[in-house]
């Protein structure tokens, strides 16, 4: 297995996609040994190449200019900051799996895993930087790594923060995935020769997509099927990780079942299936899922609404099928 | 305590590394209080700022140009850079002090120590990425970074490796540190408007110096004085990390002792202080110090001979001096 991409949607870009794998297979050779093995080991494991994608797609969109090169070496980027992140929040974690295979972090341990997510995170760097026109992509995904990395240490800070407000669950989502998908679209937008207010549109596009992309991610958490998932139902409840269907069951709930939900909140990492199927139980009866799916529901419209402004192409109509994707997939 | 600075030869530039120190501070902001706490946990942790100084005295000593701003941005970025792999590096190494202080992940632990590390190493890109004229800074650091991280991998992936030769204790000394020393006299002479030739002689005095920093690094492990160093004899043997001394002493002893050697370092993090001081004793009679020192003053030689291109001045005579400061520094 290599890549697993949403099949069929990416048709029209299937060329370029080969093209950026190429790419991604050149820029994590090392000769360091275990670098390379480390760097091989998260490249091949299933990643759905979801944000090269989206940029190229972006770009193609937009489509008033393709520099491949130009193009394939910032759609590889892209990917290397998405691996190099992975590594490190799979370390923060301790997740022993990720798409149902073993992490980097549980094969080779924590030590190697973060240096090397750090060697990944400087390729993405050295290869935007090697074209005299891309200083502002470079600028763009600093700004996107600098968010991704606030959101993450907020997240942790906010553990098991009961009372977590919906103002503070946004920040999170909007820092730790919205903006990277928005900085995607950008400079996938930039690269297609995009006006400013294009460019605008790609980056609003990106963003009420990561958000509905995040609510989307976290409601597969109790209601994903973890053969499709590949990992366990409950981790962020046993994280302590507060997302939208929970802030909105305890603000509505009467004081008793809050306070049943609290205690059975309070185990964490003790939590067992059937404490997690009767807290799921209950976020269904008292509408929290269906909040978030209405919320997810409401950016992705808000985010095809972005689109309108392009012209008809398969790219356009491959952004929308793969907004859809995103929100209603099962993985 | 703020930047413990080595006293007296950096008063060229004392006025600069003061602004260089602002802008630390300023570049370490964050909205998430957690990020903010442990950039300035690490900023105000007593580090000697020889980076910045290095590359500012190798700008002022080139003296073709001097864009107070731009020099200022670079100076910060590389000790941002700094700090972002000494976070990461001590929490791989499980550090519990550094410099004798708590560290980071000690206070805070890993995972927002790691995060934080990110978030660092992106602000350092973001910083350069400002300037228009910056993107082979970029290109530079982005490529230190990478060998920083291989050199570090390197370094676990043959730690307990006994039979270390030079040449790959030389890669790991090149990568880890000496890479980044050379960024920081290259960088500087790029900002001081350097040629050519004065850019390669810079970085080459740089590379050497590096070289000799960790010689000189590597011996105070064996021989230096805990209460000044911060830290405990023998940390490298305890770590299986095989360094000059130690090669040299293993390569020319006879049989019995080799395998008497072999056996107390296979003792690992089991090795009390009495076994640590008959090891350094052994290493002593056999000259591996002797070798090391050597080595180390030659390499300082080599850089000091790439500053006679270089007119006299109060900023050559500082980096002369800093040069001798870091082979024969206690700490």
């Amino acid at each position: 297995m290599t890549a697993t991409r949403p099949e069929g949607l990416l048709a029209c870009i299937e060329d370029d996609l080969t093209k950026v794998e190429e790419r991604l297979v050149a820029e994590t050779r090392s000769d360091i040994g275990e670098v390379r093995a480390i760097s091989g080991h998260t490249l091949l494991s299933g990643g759905k190449r979801l944000r090269p994608a989206i940029a190229l797609l972006a770009a193609r969109c937009v489509g008033r200019s393709f520099d491949t090169h130009r193009a394939y070496a910032a759609a590889a980027a892209v990917e290397l900051i998405h691996m190099a992140t992975l590594m490190h929040d799979d370390v923060v974690d301790e997740a022993p799996e990720r798409r149902g295979r073993p992490t980097a972090n549980a094969v080779y341990g924590n030590s190697i895993t973060i240096l090397t997510g750090d060697f990944l995170l400087a390729k993405s760097i050295w290869l935007l930087s090697r074209d005299e026109e891309n200083l502002n992509l470079v600028r763009l995904f600093a700004d996107v790594t600098i968010a991704m990395a606030e959101g993450e240490v907020l997240q942790a800070a906010v553990a098991r923060n009961w009372n977590l407000n919906l103002t503070t669950y946004e920040q999170v989502i909007e820092r730790k995935t919205a903006r990277f998908l928005a900085g995607c679209t950008e400079a996938g937008a930039y690269l297609g020769g995009g006006t400013e207010a294009e460019t605008a549109a790609m980056r609003a596009f990106g963003h009420h997509l990561g958000i509905a992309f995040q609510i989307a991610d976290d409601l597969l958490d109790f209601l994903g099927d973890p053969k499709q998932t590949g990992k366990p139902l409950g981790t962020d409840l046993k994280d302590g990780r507060v997302t939208l269907p929970l802030i909105h069951t305890l603000a509505h709930c009467d004081p008793a079942t809050r306070a049943e939900l609290l205690t059975t909140l309070e185990r964490g990492q003790a939590l067992t299936d059937s404490e997690i199927a009767a807290l799921t139980a209950v976020i269904a009866r008292l509408g929290g899922f269906e909040v978030a799916r209405q919320e997810a529901e409401q950016r992705m419209e808000r985010a095809l609404a972005e689109l309108n402004r392009f012209p008809e192409s398969a790219y356009r109509d491959a952004l929308i099928r793969l907004a859809g994707y995103v929100v209603a997939r099962d993985r």
